[in-house]
């Protein structure tokens, strides 16, 4: 194979999804020709396409077939996960997301999920394990040897968001009083070292983290010096299983690892984390920050059932709905006022409105810094002042704009100056909520983040009506 | 240091933040107290908890300096600041957020931005080029060597989310004709290899890519192997340094990469990507994606300036003002059915409302597919099917029961069925326009997400309002 012909580019995988798609309709058009045609081509033109697309399967990077699945239709999906060699279904499905996983392992009976999964090392069984039947788990299981064994029960021990669950179990480890030399020696011996090897965690006969022999030591220096000379002075940085998985993406990133050691209570080396890891992981964090922010409980297969979508959409939608309806009846408390003055019922959403938007940017503001370590409950005073502070010009500029319109609308410069005041009042309030509401469920102990954008909406919907309508119905009437 | 004391875990920021803290609160304790008792204190005391601070801040990482600058209100950041080693500036820099790099850059004079600035690599000069003065870069510039020269030049001239804007030039290259003997002998020369190096590139003597060796090939393999016997028969992924970020950070997730060579048109390589660089580039794009959801326009520096607050927010308030003043003029044309039946003016924000919460659900959905790029136009009618299919479901099931509710407060089951009505219709609205908004934003080769949920929600403010109000008028007055 010349260089150029190995070049491989990011377009390639979308490529390789119009690939698919033409071979898959041209082998329909053939079907559906041989079917009209009582089978007179079946044989030579009708194999022809699968054959090529088995072909451009067998070519395929493991996440780029899972691309492929996701983009495809559920019964385009199944005839191409039908066509992938079998011994490739279990790095697959751990590739596919969530919902489209659910989808191919309904279709596989236990006897295929069983020699999927034995194709996988301890810690990607147990991302895959809550996805497969519970027989088939207990039959892997009974399957792997005695470590295995114990490192799937250990994976599978530590809670979602974790490092524990993030970590694997490939790892390297060489003794501090032996020459660069047999280091080499040893390497040289494995077929491969495992994925993402940047470093060799140096440990004692106990295996307790003595310290890290980064393989770019190994290669500058000179072979005849021991590993305690080389390895590396600065502090290393290690992880214990328990430790929150968002933390030890931060640190990732800070220190910019590729890998890390993870020890135990007595400093014990049991396992590693891997940039790969902890890539997946913060996208992971991002999306469910950004769907649970548009009310996804998850991601969603495209082509799921419309059953399917509604279970995931409706919890949101339910919470929304008793909101709306809270806020439906604070209007109610008012409908003599609307009744006498009109002008109120046309107002009163951009009240609400204006407050909702201003307390999102304030809430997700406060709830990011918090998220990042940065926020401490000391600063609560001054971020209040500050955000009452822009939440005050807000009022005094917008409001006032607002106040203009109304009065230049409806004609009476008293309803303008409830409207500016209800706009600075509600600004006030989504202001100080939206500083208030997150760092009180941070001194709780609670996720900051956790539902914040409805609560703070839902207060400034039925406090924008209540101070609004209030207003007018105190000086206007 | 015994393996004890190295430990390093990744909690370790926070104490250091807290550790300045009250560092901070000590010295200022002591210069309150000197201040009164006209000075007696100082010489001894005063500068105690300065050298202590000042010797904490040495030991700690660029990347945890710029941690806790961003904890730091100004007045204690710009303290802390001019305690760093002016060495170390330049790292920091690099290291902090846009809008806090911005608080220190003002508080510099040219001569310490220079001398930041030189210690620099040509790729990390330019990532910082734009937020310095003119004339420090043109004088960083003048400083460089030719090739230094070329490399700034290169990097600054590709537009941001490329490839191009992202690489680093760091590299180690080997030919493919000598030993493995002979690139660790080459290697050792090294004091230390760019951070990431997991291969080496393997060119000809010009420079054109041949190859790839990893390290793992090179530590694995018999050193009296050729390079080219020994580099990888796997296709090599490389990219052109146009290639959108965002694409080569989907390759580097899927194909777990930990570094990648840049090439030109002519497979010459050029730099490299690392996984550093993506993982900020991940991490940037889903804040961006958040922040903007929530109508921020960059992050903002928590202790910011009201007026800095109000820049960073007003744009999308002044979106969110237009959009609700034309939901206000829509109520203001069934101003008179309003008046001669008032429970319209509760309900009609219930309409509004779970119309937007679900149009928001669909548009998110289609616009995360689009950007992995597994939709296909020819995909619309079958999402659009999909779609209209669970809002179809949810205006039946969630608005029948609003129905009901409406026909048991208000005592009419006519006004209940047009609330029913209305919820289906504004539903439908909202699922058809959250798939065929996206969808013709990317035929016209726009982004699907900018303003996505602004533009949805306006149409079901207004359409929901209109639709409610204008079927309450034809079938109830």
């Amino acid at each position: 194979m010349s260089a150029e012909e190995q070049q491989h580019s990011p377009d390639d995988v979308q490529q390789h999804l119009r690939a698919v798609q033409e071979l898959l309709a041209r082998h329909r058009l053939v079907e559906e020709l041989a079917h009209r045609q009582q089978d007179a081509v079946e044989g030579t033109m009708h194999h022809e396409h699968l054959n090529e697309l088995q072909d451009l399967l067998e070519g395929m990077h493991p996440a780029d077939i899972a691309f492929v699945l996701e983009a495809l239709p559920l019964e385009d999906r199944l005839f191409v996960w039908n066509l992938v060699k079998a011994e490739r279904d279990g790095e697959i499905l751990l590739e596919v997301s969530d919902a489209v996983r659910e989808s191919l392992i309904e279709t596989m009976d236990p006897d295929e999920l069983k020699a999927a999964a034995e194709s996988l090392d301890a810690d990607e069984l147990a991302d895959l394990a809550p996805d497969l039947p519970p027989e088939v788990i207990q039959d892997v299981y009974q399957s792997l040897d005695t470590e295995g064994r114990e490192q799937l029960r250990a994976a599978m021990s530590y809670p979602e968001d974790t490092v524990g669950a993030l970590m694997d179990f490939d790892m390297v480890t060489v003794r501090e009083d032996v020459t660069l030399e047999v280091v080499l020696r040893y390497l040289r011996r494995f077929d491969e070292l495992p994925d993402h090897t940047d470093k060799l965690f140096v440990v004692d006969r106990d295996d307790h983290l003595r310290g890290i022999l980064t393989l770019q030591n190994l290669l500058t220096h000179d072979p005849e010096m021991e590993v305690s000379e080389v390895m590396g002075t600065e502090p290393v940085i290690s992880f214990v299983p328990e430790d929150d998985a968002s933390d030890a993406a931060q640190a990732f990133e800070r220190y910019d690892l590729v890998s890390a050691p993870v020890i135990d209570s007595e400093k014990r080396v049991i396992g590693r984390l891997t940039v790969a890891d902890v890539v997946d992981y913060i996208r992971e964090e991002s999306d469910q920050e950004i769907l649970s922010n548009a009310g996804l409980r998850e991601e969603e297969d495209i082509f799921a059932s419309v059953w399917d979508s509604v279970k995931n959409r409706w919890a949101w939608l339910a919470i929304n709905m008793v909101t709306a309806i809270i806020a439906s009846r604070v209007i109610g408390l008012f409908e003599s006022s609307i009744e006498r003055l009109v002008a109120l019922a046309a107002l009163m959403p951009i009240v609400a409105g204006i407050g909702g938007n201003s307390g999102n940017q304030t809430i997700t503001m406060i709830v990011r810094a918090i998220a990042m370590g940065q926020v401490e409950q000391s600063a609560m005073r001054r971020l209040l002042r500050k955000e009452m502070g822009v939440a005050l010009f807000n009022g005094v500029v917008w409001g006032g704009f607002l106040g203009g319109m109304a009065w230049w609308l409806y004609g009476s410069w008293q309803l303008g100056a409830v409207m500016t005041s209800a706009m600075t009042l509600n600004l006030l309030l989504a202001a100080s909520a939206g500083v208030i509401i997150p760092m009180m469920r941070m001194r709780m102990g609670k996720d900051p983040a956790l539902g914040s954008s409805v609560m703070i909406t839902s207060l400034t919907d039925s406090g924008g009506f209540f101070i609004f309508l209030g207003l007018a119905t105190l000086f206007l009437l």
